[in-house]
């Protein structure tokens, strides 16, 4: 099944201490449709200027993205600009330039209000909303969010978005920031009693935590040994995972695990090269190679006979 | 098989924002021991003061661990406090009064000297080395260690041990200390280079990491709701790991498998009480019930067929 994604698309500037990149192809929207579309045809609603490069374009073209809901607007793209610390997980940003972002409004061409898996990336609690009013199908949505919405005069939309949502993929200082609650065990339930029956909280080099229904699942990071930049990693997540979900057309404990799976081999491809680069150059084959391979290096056995 | 441990043994005063113990039994060869006993015979090498409590005495004696290397000299027992910081994981030592404890010099009754499984915990690494003289039938070695002998003059000798051991289990902070590389993936296979086949990094609320010969083998911890207190639970870990191999017979990417999950296991529930309350308060079945659990709930699958 197609899954869509509504987002932001931008250029990113980014600094490590190793190096790093200006105006770099990037956004939620954008981390999010390369990683889905490696699983199946992915839908993009997103906004970008008049100065959005073809090539970059063409990026999503070349896969299985369909950019009809792309719309181009007089002006100039998101550019945000930040640098990692040396632990290259924090970082500081040096400039948002929303641009043409500013006023983005997510129309859904008549060719997506049908599709059932849909990711609100994170978007205007507001925004996600008149998404949803769009859509004539709605199978399994799932949203994220950040701290913005969550602290500021935004958050009675997010809080109704919650009721609406099948699911969340947020960071552990979100799932923190938006039950009180700093531990993961305690706040993916908070969190399901507020809405959604699926919460993923991404825990970055230490891996997730999923509560499914009643199903807790945990997931350790890909053993990665190195990080070139982790830009987009979270997003690349959600996108193999609900990328995942909709190519095995159901939202089951199985395909739940298997999405997770997808997400964090997908999401360690991205930490390894800046911005898309080593995401985008990523391959089928390697792709599942490293499943695979998780698999492998997480796999558990218990002494104890079963019962 | 049988398995040896030689290590401290004391009474703790612990303090957490949610309550503490003053002079609780504690000591690594204590934790250690508890956990393993609930696998496998277990020999205890440790030195306590004639202030011993006889219940303490008691709490090894009911259980299936041999006390005859368990040495008392007049004075008082190894006394330690600390206090957790609000996270629950950093803690900070308010004394430490080694007593008996500072002129220990490990002493293996002959019963104990052709034992294959034995553990070195956190003890002077030049001690260590006097217990690997006095065995005569050393099959698989593991040890720990800490920041005070990394970085001080013992340091030599910790170089010496780790040629003569084959494995080793440790935390993040301190395999980054003894490599001088923060990154646990990298870390391990330098600390193989220098002798141990078997490298166990424990990330603490975040899981383990194990390189095994070849083999690199991801864990999550048990999610936990809440954690009343982490004291030894590195070393009951370890006991847990140490136990199920020794039950198991040999070491193979199996047994080592199934050691980390009983170490997991083990671990969440020693948190769950003021020093070993809830460690010694456990019975097998809940031990079992909570292996295949925790199993379950780490259970990952591919969607990519198998090649």
């Amino acid at each position: 099944m197609t899954v869509l994604v509504v987002g932001s698309m931008a250029y990113d500037s980014i600094g490590t201490p190793h190096g790093g990149v200006d105006d770099a192809l990037g956004g939620s929207a954008t981390y999010f449709a390369l990683a889905s579309s490696h699983l199946t045809p992915t839908q993009l609603v997103a906004v970008v200027g008049t100065d959005f490069r073809a090539e970059d374009r063409a990026t999503f073209s070349d896969r299985d993205i369909d950019v009809e809901g792309l719309e181009t607007v007089e002006g100039a793209t998101f550019r945000w600009g930040g640098r990692y610390l040396p632990n290259m997980q924090d970082r500081e940003t040096d400039f948002t330039h929303l641009n043409v972002f500013e006023t983005f409004s997510p129309r859904l061409p008549q060719s997506y209000r049908e599709t059932s898996n849909v990711f609100l990336a994170n978007i205007e609690p507001r925004l996600q909303l008149e998404v949803l009013e769009q859509m004539q199908n709605p199978g399994f949505i799932a949203c994220d969010t950040m701290n913005f919405w969550i602290e500021g005069p935004a958050r009675p939309h997010l809080d109704e978005l919650l009721t609406r949502v099948n699911g969340i993929i947020i960071n552990d200082e979100e799932a923190a920031l938006l039950t009180g609650e700093a531990n993961p065990v305690l706040a993916s339930r908070i969190i399901q009693d507020r809405g959604p029956r699926t919460v993923v909280i991404k825990k970055g080099a230490h891996g997730a935590l999923c509560r499914h229904e009643d199903t807790l699942i945990a997931v350790p990071a890909f053993p990665l040994e190195s990080v070139v930049d982790p830009t987009g990693a979270g997003d690349t997540f959600a996108g193999g995972f609900m990328g995942q979900i909709a190519a095995a057309g159901e939202v089951t404990t199985d395909s739940i695990r298997q999405g997770l799976v997808v997400g964090t081999v997908l999401a360690a491809e991205c930490c390894q090269g800046f911005g898309v680069s080593s995401l985008a150059a990523m391959k089928r084959p390697t792709i599942e190679e490293r499943a695979r391979m998780f698999v492998q290096l997480t796999s558990l056995t218990s002494p104890f006979s079963e019962e």
